[in-house]
C-alpha cells in the first residue's frame, strides 16, 4: 500500500525482552507481536498524559515516532492527531518544481520571534518577490531551544520552539493560501549528538564507520526493512499529514545503501504513488556531493527518479567569479571558464580532476535530454554562509553591482534558483553556526571543536563566534529594518525585476541546455550569456570594458554606480565596472 | 527560443512566384523574405476586414494560421488577438495527469445548444462527479456547421459554431475557476476532405501513400522544417494563448517521421520548456495504435517523453468481458485472462500475436518502473461508440449492474480513467457519426461510404444512420432529462461514490503495477482485483457465484437487482449476478 498508518502505542523493539508503555504516572506491559513490533497487553485508555517506553527496564524513552516533545527531546512524548486540523487548501493543486523559484528560510531566524506564526506575516514579502516555494530548514525536534535543525533526533516531531505540529499545519496552510508551496528540509543520514534514543529500541544505526555527523543509518543490514520503513513513513508523513509539497533530502551521499534498489529510488517510487493519490506534484530534491546524474535520472532510465538536486558547482563558480576566493574547494573554479562550463553543462566536475578531493569527480549530464531545472542553484545558502568562519554573507564584502550580478546568474541561468532569506536585500546580518545544547560538556565540545577547526585554517580564534552563545543565534536573525536603506531597497527591486522578467520572457526559464550559450574573457573578466532570445552581459571587473556582444533593446540593467551601459557600438557594448545588462539578443 | 510569434500578414509559400495579401476589397503585393516567408511589400493598415492570400494568381485562400473563419473554411480569415482577453485564472497552478479523472466531451452534443458557453452551465455537474480534466474533441475549424472535429482543416482557428476563439478562452477560464483542467484533442496526422488549402501554399503534404484519412503530413521531406514548426507552434498556441493544460494527439501512429528526433519527442521537449516557463504542468497524451511504450518513456530513457497514451486494449478487454462480442479486433480478448493481463501489465498485445492484425503486436511495459497512470483508459469513448454501426452505447444493451462493473474497472484500475460524456448516468442516446459537408457530392460520398462499409460487415443498411442527416447530429446530443430516471440517478451516484473512494483510499489510485493482483475464473466468470489494501470482487455472470476471496468490511457494492452480497463465508463471498463488491482486502 502507499502509506501505512501505525496504531498509537505500538513500537518496534525487535531485540527487547520486555517493553512497558509509560503513560503519565502509570505503566502498562506490552506484548511482542509480529516482526518485533510490541502492542499494549491490554486496552490503553486514551488520555492527555505524556508517554514513553521502558525497554528491558531502562527508560522511559520518547517514542521514535513521537509527534510532539513538549519538554524537550529527552522527555516523554505527547500524542498529536494530524487529522483534526481543518485545512483550507482544497483548491491547492500543488506546484511543480520546473520553472519555480525557491526561498530557503530558517524559521528561528527569519523573524525576530522565530516561529511559524510570525513567519506568516512575511508571506506577502515573498509573494511580491516572485517566490514559488519556501524551503524550510529542518523543523524536527532537536536538542535545546534553537538550532540550525540538523541536530534533529526525533524525525516525526515538530520542534516546539517553532510552534509544534499544529503551528506547522497552520504555516503550510497559510503558504498555500498565499500561492506558495512548501519544501521541507529533512535529514535521514545521521542523528543529532544528544537525545537519540533509537539504539535503545532497535538496530537503527550501523556498527560500522559513521559519517561526518555520527553513526550511519542501518539501510542494508539485518532488520533494515523496518529502519527503511521508518524513513519512508516519515517522508509520506510530511507530504500527507502536513500537505508539504516537496522534501529537500540532506546530504544523501551519506546514505550508505548497498541494496539493489537504493533507498532514494524506493522513496521516489513511494512519493510518486502518493502524488497520484493526492493529485498534486510532490518533489524530492537531494543535497548531494556526488555530481552524479543518476539521482535525477528517471527510474525508466535506471536512475533514482528524484526531481532535483543541489549543484554546489554553480555556487562555487559564481562565488569565485565575484569574490576571487580560491581556497579549499574553490581552487578549481578560478577561471571564468569554470562558470561558463557550469552554465552550459550543469556540473563543472563531470569526470574531471577535483584538486580538493585529489581524485576525478562527477559524471556528465545528458544535456540533450535532461531539463536544466533539475539542478537547484544558489549564490548563497545556509551552508555556504554559515560554514564560513564568521558566517558573513556576500553582502558583507561585495558592492551592489556584484550582488546584482549574483542575483542575475542565479535567476537567469535556467536552473532552479534558490535564494537564501535576506539575500534579496543584501542583508548585512551574518548567518552563523549556532547551537543550544543544554549539556555543558556537549556545548563545550561543540564550541571548542568549531573554533579549533577554523584556527587550524588560520583564523584568529577570537573572531569565530561561539555557537553556544545566545548572541550568536540572535545576531543571525534577519534585521527587517535594513529594508529601509536605499541600497537594500534598490537590490530588492532588482530581484523583483528579475523574477518578473522570468515570467515575461519565457526564454529565461528555458530548461533546455541547448538554449544557453556563453562567452567569457578571462583577462577583462566579462561574460556574455545567451538564453534563447535574451542576452545577459556581465562585467565582473573593476574597470569598464567594451564587450563584443550584439544586443538590441535593453530589458534591465544594474551597476554599482551610474549607468550600466557606458557606450553602444556596432557589435559591442561598453559596460561599467561590476555591471550587468539584460537585453534582446541579436543573432 | 521556446515559442515563436509570427508577425500578422506573413505567410510561408516557398515555391510561389507571386503572393498577394487580399484585405477586404483591396489587395497588396507581398515580398519574398527569407526561407520562403512572404511579407507585405508596404505597411498594411490594420482593419477589421477579412483577409486571405492569393498565390500565383489563384485564390484568395484563407491564412494557414487563421485564428477565425467567420464565414466557413472556404472563405477569408479574420484576425484575432488572443492577448486581449483578461484571464481570471492567475491562481491556477495547473493539474498533473497522475491521479486525474478525465471527461471526454464533444462541445456540439454535450448540451442542446452545443456551444462553449452552454457547456459552462454543466461544470458543476462535472465537479460533483469528481472530474479533474475535461477533454474536448477537436474544436479547430472544420467544413460545415457540425462535425466530430476530425475533419479540421484550419488548425489555428476555433470553430465559429462553438463560439470561436473568444468563446474558447471564456470556456477554459471558467473550467479553471471550477478547478477543472482542459485537455484539447488535436489532429496533426491528416486534414479534412474539404477546405484544405495548405497545398496551395507549400509542401505541407507528402506525395506518397497517405493514411486512412487522407494524405500524410510532410514531416521529413524537403521543406519539412517549416511544416514541423507549423505543428509545434500550434501545440504551443493552445497551451499558451488559450491556457490549455494538455493535448490529446489524434492517431499518432499515422505521423510518418523518419527523422532521428521524432516529431513527438520534439513536441515533448518544447512543451516541457513551456511548462517550466508558465509554471504549470502541461500534458501530452497520444492516441496510439502501436502498443509501444517508447511514446510514454521519458526522453532520458530514449523515449519520446509524452505523458500518457490511450490504451484501447483496456477498452476491448472490458467490452468483451461485459458484452461477449468477439468480432473483429475483439477476438483475442475473449477469455477473462485477457482482462487480467491488461489490469496487471497494461497492454494485452505486448509482443503477442494479434489475430486482427495477422501479426505479432506491441511491446511489454516496464512494469517495475513505469507508473500505470500513463495509460489512459475508457470503457467507452467517442470512437468506440461512434464507430459502431448505430452508435449505440453500452447502456443500450447492458443492465445497471454491468454498467457499474464497467465504471468500477475504469475508476479502480490504477490507469487514468476517461469517461465519455453521459456514461456517468448510462445515457441512452446514441453517439453517431455525423458530418455536415455543404458540398452535395462530398456529403453523398461520405454517407454512402459509411453505409456501404457496414453493409459489407453484414448490417442492414437501413439501420445505419446517414451522417449527413441533421437528425443524426441531433440524436447524438445528450438528453439531460434522462437524469431524472431512477436508474440514471443510481448509476450517477455509483460514479460519484467511486471517485470519492479514489480520494478516500489512495491505494485505488496507486500507480505501481506491483500493487495490483488479479484472479479470474473463466467458467464462472468472476474476477477478483486487489489494489493494495482494497479488494474489488466482480461477478460478470448471469448466475450468482461463491467466489474464493477473503475480504473484510464492505466499502461499496452494486448489483442490478437487490443486494450485491448474497452470502459471506469463511474465505469466500457469494455475489449476485452482474454485481460488484469493493471491500477491505484481507491477506
Amino acid at each position: 500500500m502507499i502509506r501505512r498508518h501505525r496504531e498509537p502505542f505500538t513500537v518496534w523493539a525487535p531485540n527487547a525482552e520486555r517493553v512497558e508503555l509509560v503513560l503519565g504516572d502509570s505503566s502498562a506491559e506490552m506484548t511482542r507481536g509480529t516482526d518485533g513490533w510490541w502492542v499494549p497487553a491490554s486496552d490503553v485508555v486514551a488520555s492527555d498524559s505524556d508517554y514513553g517506553y521502558r525497554i528491558d527496564g531502562a527508560g522511559p524513552f520518547p517514542d521514535p515516532r513521537s509527534r510532539r516533545q513538549p519538554n524537550g527531546v529527552h522527555e516523554l512524548s505527547r500524542t498529536f492527531d494530524p487529522t483534526e486540523y481543518r485545512w483550507n487548501d482544497s483548491a491547492w493543486s500543488g506546484r511543480q518544481l520546473g520553472g519555480a523559484v525557491i526561498y530557503e528560510m530558517h524559521i528561528g531566524t527569519f523573524t525576530p520571534e522565530g516561529t511559524f506564526d510570525s513567519a506568516l506575516a512575511k508571506l506577502d514579502h515573498l509573494v511580491d518577490l516572485g517566490i514559488d516555494f519556501v524551503e524550510v530548514l529542518p523543523v524536527n525536534a532537536f536538542n535545546g531551544t534553537h538550532n540550525w535543525g540538523y541536530d534533529g533526533v526525533l524525525w516525526y516531531a515538530v520542534s516546539e520552539s517553532y510552534g509544534g505540529p499544529a503551528g506547522y499545519q497552520r504555516f503550510v496552510d497559510a503558504c498555500h493560501a498565499a500561492g506558495l508551496g512548501v519544501i521541507q528540509d529533512v535529514v535521514y543520514n545521521h542523528l543529532g549528538p544528544s537525545g537519540n534514543y533509537l539504539p535503545n529500541f532497535g538496530p537503527y544505526l550501523t556498527d560500522g564507520p559513521g559519517n561526518t555527523w555520527g553513526s550511519s543509518i542501518n539501510l542494508d543490514g539485518e532488520h533494515s526493512d523496518t529502519v527503511r520503513e521508518y524513513i519512508l513513513e516519515n517522508v509520506l508523513m510530511w507530504l500527507d499529514d502536513y500537505h508539504v509539497d516537496g522534501l529537500r533530502l540532506d546530504a544523501v551521499h551519506a546514505l550508505v545503501d548497498s541494496r539493489a534498489t537504493h533507498l532514494l529510488e524506493e522513496m521516489a517510487t513511494r512519493v510518486a504513488a502518493l502524488s497520484a493519490a493526492v493529485r498534486r506534484p510532490l518533489s524530492l530534491i537531494a543535497e548531494s556531493d556526488l555530481n552524479d546524474p543518476t539521482l535525477i535520472t528517471p527510474r525508466e532510465a535506471n536512475g533514482y527518479g528524484l526531481d532535483g538536486q543541489w549543484s554546489d558547482d554553480f555556487h562555487h563558480a559564481v562565488h569565485v567569479a565575484l569574490t576571487r576566493e580560491t581556497t579549499g574547494y574553490y581552487a578549481d573554479f578560478e577561471p571564468l571558464s569554470a562558470l561558463a562550463k557550469v552554465l552550459t553543462r550543469g556540473f563543472f566536475h563531470d569526470g574531471t580532476f577535483s584538486s580538493f578531493r585529489g581524485r576525478t569527480h562527477g559524471r556528465a549530464i545528458d544535456t540533450q535530454r535532461m531539463p536544466s531545472w533539475r539542478l537547484v542553484v544558489a549564490n548563497q545558502n545556509h551552508d555556504q554562509i554559515g560554514n564560513r568562519a564568521t558566517g558573513d554573507r556576500l553582502g558583507a564584502t561585495l558592492d551592489p553591482g556584484q550582488l546584482a550580478i549574483a542575483a542575475t546568474l542565479t535567476l537567469a541561468s535556467g536552473f532552479t534558483p534558490m535564494l537564501f532569506m535576506g539575500e534579496e536585500w543584501g542583508a548585512k546580518t551574518p548567518w552563523q553556526f549556532f547551537t543550544s545544547h543544554p549539556e555543558p560538556e556537549l556545548g563545550k565540545a561543540t564550541a571548542e571543536g568549531r573554533i579549533a577547526e577554523f584556527e587550524r585554517m588560520g583564523w584568529d580564534p577570537n573572531v569565530v563566534p561561539d555557537p553556544q552563545e545566545l548572541s550568536t543565534f540572535e545576531n543571525s536573525k534577519l534585521d527587517w529594518n535594513e529594508l529601509e536603506s536605499v541600497d537594500s531597497a534598490r537590490l530588492l527591486d532588482w530581484y523583483k525585476e528579475l523574477t518578473a522578467l522570468r515570467r515575461a520572457r519565457p526564454d529565461l526559464v528555458d530548461p533546455r541546455f541547448g538554449a544557453t550559450g556563453v562567452e567569457v574573457d578571462e583577462d577583462e573578466r566579462w561574460l556574455v550569456l545567451r538564453r534563447g532570445s535574451v542576452a545577459v552581459v556581465i562585467n565582473f571587473d573593476e574597470e569598464e570594458h567594451t564587450i563584443p556582444a550584439r544586443v538590441g533593446g535593453e530589458l534591465l540593467s544594474f551597476a554599482s554606480d551610474g549607468d550600466a551601459v557606458r557606450g553602444r557600438h556596432d557589435s559591442a557594448i561598453t559596460l561599467a565596472p561590476h555591471a550587468v545588462l539584460i537585453a534582446e539578443f541579436l543573432a
